[in-house]
């Protein structure tokens, strides 16, 4: 098992960040041939998945958090804690913290067009990001 | 690989357990130091995420369910096997039954407010759930 | 470890395979006998999810899907690349592209009502789709 642990910072809400790089570099380091590489985000307000990194399917996977978790609803953890931040903590825990993902010949088995991403879901001007990326698998 | 098998009972619909006390104590049983641990639930009508396990988040999380899969709406599965819980399973699906976790020195490397839940979505008064936890990583 | 490539042909968006007998035999092949095993799609428009298989609760499904990206709406990603599936982009995002399942005595842990599935959400008429499987545990 090899583990890297990667700090990122964010700044607002929406930021999604590819992450891709970070991954496959963890991949070359563990240097296992094949196996499987696990990408987990510390916290409740952000949420790890892979998708297309273009400008238009990002804009457009926002706007979808927006259907179920709305900018303007009004929601309980806002009005007890005041943080604003609720709609943040609905959006992360419907998409979830981690991905786990095959890498084969030490190169990750995703599409050209699948990228994993980092997706900033709090409202805070800017935070501190912790992404950790274990890797398991097989020697050459 | 240490291998853990938790059962617990629910009571309706809607019921979020925070089931990071049983994760972490699966993780110290196992008596490994670093790794990954996979929380899996058994059925089609629970889910597991993690979240922050604070009132005013939950009931927000739960509303948010009920956008893409309404309380009220008429479901297919409904209408064939008259079970009432077309929407469990909707939502079941949407949020998917495990989430894997890294964890270092025997310890979960979530925050400090992110919390793994089981999520109870049938409608039934009453089930027994079953979460298969397991634990691979390395000793010291 | 043991890693087995799955190559499924797909017509049309919507379509929902069972892959739970192809990822039964690839545990069965790995002949381990308890451990977990990694489903994982290649391609940023299709998903891999858990779903009981029923003809009912699978329309019940891609209804919900529709709900946070409708079919109807405006796709930053149609406007930008023309080809039409920018809700298959978001959908397979909120989805996820994996599951990880344990398995004991060479046999999954899920549900009698929880099949493994591929979910096509392109919009393309046919597509050749890869699924990765690895079943990684303990030998008898």
């Amino acid at each position: 098992m090899f583990r890297k642990t990667v700090r990122l910072s964010t700044h607002g809400e929406g930021q999604i960040i590819n992450i891709s790089p970070q991954v496959e570099e963890a991949v070359r380091e563990s240097t296992l041939d094949s196996g499987l590489v696990n990408i987990f985000v510390t916290g409740s307000t952000a949420a790890i998945t892979t998708i297309e990194y273009e400008e238009g399917v990002l804009a457009d996977f926002l706007r979808a958090l927006n259907v179920f978790a709305p900018d303007d609803a009004e929601y309980g953890h806002n009005t007890r804690w005041g943080d604003g931040n609720g709609r943040s903590h609905v959006r992360a825990s419907v998409l979830g913290p981690s991905v786990t993902i095959p890498f084969s010949n030490g190169v990750l088995m995703c599409g050209t067009w699948q990228q994993v991403v980092l997706v900033e879901l709090d409202v805070r001007p800017s935070r501190e990001r912790t992404c950790v990326i274990t890797v398991t698998g097989d020697a050459n």
